[in-house]
């Protein structure tokens, strides 16, 4: 398959990634950067978004000669439209996660399984508290199924509006109100995106531009913030923790397991096996000297945010874990697993194991878990592993380097006590310019950039400028395998940051959890906002997603934005080719929401453009620059 | 704009539509079919399905030369997720339109709107019963409040199944269960097919496919449904009646009101306000004869089967019927309004108004339709219209030909009235041969095939067939223009028809109703498969779409099919470049649900390939053919 040789010193600050990439080369093992070198250059059509495949009297594309489709729809319909399904499809990800997560709770509050509890119910009480559900003197399963039928209907029609609408700052639902953007049902909003980009519906790019913030709003102030909170209430709410992190947290002398996707009901249950003395004992029988279970992407986020486990690897580097040829078994529930690991996995004795129905992939074993089945299902793929051991080709074993040690848990309650209690040490300390402001660098690896070089490279400039950085989702990686998520990297900070984060004895770059986690993100600007009696938009915050390549990222991006939050990217989405939807993404959201996008690549130059905007910000604030 | 030469007499069956078109050249407008030809030869990637564009390592082709996406995905994996997102977005629009229509009844049943009102208190008391409601000794609103509550459920998580599962014979619902595609609700479906066609999620096709199915499904037994059983409680059940189709129904002494779209909603207040004395006057203080309203596409549909409205066009229709230069106003709600209808309106006098905030058009005047204010608003958009007629240049005014005689408003209810209570006669028909099945045409037009020759002509030889052939949304008017909807069209028929029809006076082609209405067809198939004790799969019936272009055709294929009807398409989706795609739609899904897809461009062909399949059921039910 590979036709054209790769530059691997380029493309990654790895070395445990460019190792296995010369491992892959020699073995000839086909990954993402050589399928991105086969699909280079792109379509033009596609890149900048006039592309329209929404009916059959196309497939139309806009150039000067053909300046619209069949139907009549012009480049700004056709932008908008293809950008409003890129955004439902990541709104619905995370959303149909958090679905999950309710039937999860639905299903232990009412009894049907005896796989899941409750493991905070401080925190089942409080958020019940929090929506409104009657919590005084009752019993826990009561509450838990109040609350899981209130979420149900963050999805439906008729609640029409978020469990958490309270948690944003008035003035904010003010500018949604009158923008008719204030998000009704998760599910609905989806769908209204999905008619409405369908060919004769809405035809005016600012009208879907602003359902897309909609839709996206659903996501972040629903969907997300509730897979978090369930998460939370069935796997305990995160405190600090020590971990590791890169391919070095893979054990030659181990059976080895990584869990891969995004949701912690199957991989808490893998957690939960594999410390099983039978099932190490299995392993030991089979001549391995335990069982190590590292975790990939989010799914990893969260494990280690609240147990600890270290983390192999993100998205880039998925592929390169089966590489080491040391992976027994991936487990994965859904989004972000690469379709090639089924065949990286075949290149080696890896099994790819799916859990979810809704996420099956060819050449994969299906173990389906459900809420009644899920330990049991769990044993059975930890001894599909262990079977697995005896297959391994010892010879072609790498594991590239030593782990890197991290610190992990900064749920926004671990942060609250951290604080002694409230947020108000922050408020002074961001008062004070000690700490200047907030940036949250989110998301994933992108091929076409340098693995993990934007991500790094900016929380560090970041940090430098005494701004500081909470990371989820792929960046937390990047920043672990750099050091920076550990206290000691204060040295790496100004001298606001040094003096703070060194009296809390927390890192300047803080792990928040994963994707989904970004509301915990939300929450605590609404939270700033709250105490200081202004906007989210007023608060010297801003979000980044350098290395993106999901739907979900734009989603995300489009939520803070809508939120308030100014937000960078590396690269554009796919709308480059419409004018009017590329200036208000840029600068006419501004007027709209109060914030806006921003596009660079270099790390370096975005640090100077997020440190303007949290300049102005403060000045907006009546603090010093 | 126009660079080459249309060959006009090749495009439509139709003189009235080569009329316009060449008044249209002529005046140098822009139609659809200029677009096509600026826009062919269309992108084989697009074409064949296999461009993806889900992520921003891409976009990404498939070819012989990169094989897989950069994530891995190969052709079967991006054709399966495109179809899915393709009729995710038809399946949308159905079922929103439903959602709309439940809100109707719910600010009715609520007391919060005067201009809506119950009209066929009947039906809503049969369905209410239906769906397990207590109506005994009930207030009607109070029946309508209930009624609207358990509509809304079926677009959300919890209720889990549709309202009207019992219409699904036992051994259809027992097919779906077993292969897990019985739909839950609506938006859940909608929204998890964007979910499992995020990267990484859902990688095999075969998977994806099914939850195709199932989200069609939701559409066509809960979402189409819906909107069908509503529209007839507030506007009436249809019965038949008269009425009139083709260019000649616009007038040329009348100010003349075009209603396009798909939800009666608007469209009946301005049928209300046109007949109101003060707004007539007013037209007559212009100059005047009077207000003509007359429809287009399926808003048309809907007018027509409950009041009897005139039909202009269907969807190729649209743009040419304002080159008419006569048309005052076109007042649009949502789905296959062309975004073309603003530029060809402003080349003459004729307004376009939007009235529903997701189906807004740039350079369109929005007149926002409320429950609350939907009178005063269709009598604001009348106004409007009046005064465009004292603008229109009579010079450029050219209607074409004589309005063709129609008979509509074949619900399933006057159906079965007409036949004295019950079914059992049209069974009786079919098990004497005389009926020797059922086809019902329905969906598009597309510019890429002769405007409506596959319609009419696959109608013609249908019922020479002694096929009974139900019509809806866009193949209403072709049949109409054809003549194929009056009684006196039985001598086209097969002697078996002649006879039935004859002695029921009814035409051989039947109206059933708009799009969303091929729910009555679905409730048909589930009343006669359940008189017989058969699966809906056994019976003589199937579907066609010969000329359709939209996204909800597709998904209304695909619930066909899922229902057990062979559904014949003139032209395949964006699918044939996927082998396995290809397959399961076109014979895997036989073994699957008793059902697949048949694809034929030729109307004759194609008449005699759905012949061979009634046939076929004909000799399974041990009956001659």
């Amino acid at each position: 398959m590979i036709e054209k040789k790769l530059d691997i010193e380029v493309l990654s600050i790895w070395d445990d990634a460019k190792q296995m990439l010369r491992k892959a080369e020699k073995e000839g093992i086909e990954t993402a950067w050589d399928r991105l070198m086969q699909q280079t250059p792109h379509c033009k059509f596609g890149e900048t978004g006039v592309c329209c495949r929404l009916c059959t009297m196309g497939p139309c594309r806009i150039s000067k000669k053909a300046p619209r489709g069949v139907c009549g729809a012009d480049a700004d319909v056709i932008v908008a439209r293809n950008f409003g399904r890129f955004i439902a499809g990541g709104s619905a990800g995370h959303s149909d996660h958090g679905r999950d997560c309710i039937e999860a709770l639905h299903a232990v509050a009412h009894g049907e399984t005896e796989d899941y509890t409750i493991k905070d119910e401080d925190k089942l009480f409080r958020i019940a508290a929090e929506v409104g559900i009657e919590t005084t003197g009752r019993e826990t399963l009561d509450v838990a199924k109040d609350l899981a039928a209130d979420f149900f209907e963050n999805y439906g029609t008729t609640k029409g509006k978020s469990s958490f609408i309270s948690r944003v700052p008035e003035k904010r639902q003010k500018i949604w109100a009158d923008l008719g953007i204030t998000p009704r049902g998760v599910d609905r909003e989806i769908a209204e995106m999905m008619h409405r980009t369908h060919m004769g519906c809405d035809n005016d790019a600012a009208n879907t531009m602003l359902h897309a913030t909609r839709t996206c709003l659903a996501d972040g102030w629903s969907g997300s913030m509730i897979a978090t909170e369930i998460s939370d209430i069935l796997f305990g709410t995160p405190s600090p923790r020590s971990s590791q992190v890169n391919l070095g947290v893979i054990r030659e002398d181990q059976v080895n397991i990584l869990v891969h996707g995004h949701n912690p009901i199957v991989s808490e249950k893998i957690l939960e096996a594999v410390q099983e003395p039978e099932l190490i004992a299995l392993a030991k029988e089979s001549g391995a000297a335990g069982i190590n279970l590292a975790g990939l992407c989010c799914t990893g986020n969260e494990l280690m945010m609240r147990q600890g486990i270290p983390m192999a690897g993100n998205h880039l580097m998925t592929e390169l874990a089966i590489v080491t040829g040391a992976v027994e078994l991936i487990v994965v529930d859904y989004q972000c697993i690469m379709p090639s690991l089924v065949q990286i996995g075949s290149c080696f004795h890896t099994k790819m194991v799916t859990t979810a129905d809704k996420a099956k992939f060819t050449g994969a074993e299906h173990v389906k878990f459900e809420m009644q089945n899920g330990m049991e299902q769990a044993r059975k793929v930890v001894r599909m592993a262990i079977e697995r051991y005896g297959r391994r080709d010892s010879a072609r074993v790498e594991i590239p380097c030593d782990p890197v040690d991290i610190v992990t848990g900064f749920s926004n309650e671990s942060i609250i006590r951290a604080l002694g209690g409230s947020v108000d040490p922050l408020i002074e300390a961001i008062k004070a310019g000690k700490i200047r402001g907030v940036v949250g660098i989110v998301g994933c690896n992108n091929p076409k950039y340098k693995h993990d070089h934007c991500n790094v490279n900016l929380a560090k400039e970041l940090i430098k400028k005494d701004i500081l950085v909470i990371a989820t989702g792929c960046v937390t990686t990047a920043a672990g395998k750099a050091g920076l998520l550990v206290p000691e990297s204060i040295s790496m900070a100004g001298p606001g940051l040094q003096e703070i984060c060194g009296a809390l004895g927390i890192p300047p770059v803080v792990h928040m959890g994963s994707c989904v986690d970004n509301a915990r993100i939300l929450q605590l600007c609404g939270l700033l906002a709250g105490e200081l009696g202004v906007d989210i938009s007023d608060l010297p915050v801003a979000a980044s997603s350098p290395e993106w390549y999901s739907e979900k990222a734009a989603a995300i991006g489009t939520y803070a934005v809508a939120s308030g939050i100014d937000c960078h990217l590396g690269h554009p989405p796919n709308i480059t080719g419409s004018e009017l939807v590329t200036n208000l993404a840029l600068t006419g959201l501004k007027d709209l929401v109060g914030a806006s996008f921003l596009i660079e690549p270099d790390p370096f130059k975005a640090a100077d453009l997020l440190d303007e905007r949290i300049n102005s910000k403060r000045l907006g604030l009546g603090l010093e620059q």
